[in-house]
């Protein structure tokens, strides 16, 4: 039976949206829907218009015999603003300020809708690098990494403190906190990166950058490549004090944390100084 | 400017994947295509029926002035089962066995498409129960947590085996691993969990049940209620032992293993004796 274009669309959208940045062939899509090719290259250009003008992202065209369409999830640079705006809000409520200046963040990365917000854009900034993974240090970037990984259609990695039986063989290397300067460990199960993998580290912070340098020198002994490295949050630099990783995208920046007066000041990280593609407004 | 209908069901259905469950008005969605409230109806008609037909959920209606339509994610029978043996012959395969029997799973636990299917299972499993959050133990279950609380439209929270400072205040409880029969310890936020909630329990294994009744004990504490608990993979009992929680949904189940043989049993779990109610097909 013949599908009508309003279920082609309907379904379409829901399958894309499911298998971000994977081929999809024309072919695929005509059986799915016993329709004939020229009526799906149809309803791909609607499709290809509405998440343009929506700001879910777009559809990539690879012409040829083995060729289809990609759904690459983006986002205009106003809901970017309008994204990391809540973030903003949300992360610089008094009642998070714990004892010692720490923030409470537990409730932010546990939140669907704000991780969505994250993976959206952490996407949006690496639409356009290969990137075969995503990797993380346990426990509190896990969320992030899945929110990541989900628009950018890839697996998650995660490096952990201590090495489980069931990791099977691992890898592991030292690394110097660069806040704290104490020795840490961080192991990582030797299968799950393979060599030459384009990965992007992601956490939830960075102050000195020492567990993203960590990361950054495991994924050497895999001989893979870091294709980015994505930060929530990053602190504000203190004078004379030595980032260990340079490149990296941020989504906020802690500016400071007053104890006494119960204050937070965020503001926008390198976000828009480091992502200079956007869909179209 | 006025929305065509095409546009507005690609966006609609979009923005419906995104926020399960979430009460949208239909003010709003006229607002948002500056269409008339007659043809949005008219668009959700068919939005419903092909989230039916494909498999992808139901529309729920809510009458009156304070109403609007709910999309509650769901699946058929015949895809979770499909579904259910993708996943069955992922975590099966020969080459996860490591010594002592331990499965590697690693992988599959960051695979997202799995995990999409894994969340969507849970979801479907518990589409008619009041849930308000997903709760999960560090390390290896926060992906299925973040799976299920996607399609579910709710936080996770985290417990975890120690404290850190950026916890806040928490609460703590002692448990026995019912396998090992130690003594372990499981922490969580004080702010996480609110009195009354009502929480979805998950985790990646289950043996004897130890971690998960350590989490039903830890959330009486905040005098919440277990709505449910979803096991992903639980072993098979061993003679005279005793299951310390007897009210779970699993999905797979570990028949045997085979160290000698390099062989992994895996069955389905307890899956359709459970679930009884799926999209019709």
């Amino acid at each position: 039976m013949k599908i009508k274009r309003s279920e082609r669309l309907i379904d379409m959208t829901h399958y894309l949206s499911e298998h971000p940045r994977e081929l999809v062939s024309l072919t695929f899509f005509a059986e799915r829907y016993a329709s004939a090719k020229s009526s799906i290259s149809e309803d791909l250009v609607i499709v290809k218009e509405t998440f343009e003008n929506r700001g879910i992202g777009t559809l990539q065209t690879v012409p040829g015999a083995a060729g289809g369409v990609r759904f690459i999830p983006g986002v205009r640079k106003d809901q970017a603003e309008e994204a990391l705006s809540v973030l903003s809000e949300q992360v610089s409520r008094s009642d998070r300020l714990l004892p010692g200046g720490y923030l409470f963040m537990t409730d932010i990365l546990g939140d669907i809708h704000l991780m969505n917000h994250v993976g959206k854009l952490f996407a949006g900034a690496f639409a356009n690098e290969q990137i075969d993974l995503v990797m993380t240090v346990a426990t509190k970037g896990i969320g992030i990494a899945h929110a990541a990984a989900r628009y950018l259609g890839v697996p998650v990695v995660v490096a952990r403190r201590d090495s489980k039986v069931t990791e099977g063989s691992t890898v592991s290397i030292n690394y110097v906190s660069g806040s704290s300067k104490r020795i840490q460990t961080m192991v990582l199960s030797k299968r799950s990166v393979k060599q030459g993998a384009r990965v992007l580290i992601v956490d939830d912070f960075m102050k000195a950058g020492g567990t993203a340098a960590g990361m950054k020198n495991l994924l050497e002994e895999f001989s893979a490549t870091v294709a980015g490295v994505g930060i929530f949050i990053e602190s504000e630099q203190e004078a004379g004090e030595e980032r260990l990783v340079e490149d990296y995208i941020s989504l906020l920046k802690l500016r400071s944390v007053d104890e006494k007066g119960k204050t937070i000041q965020i503001e926008t990280g390198n976000y828009f100084d480091r992502v200079s593609s956007f869909l179209k407004q």
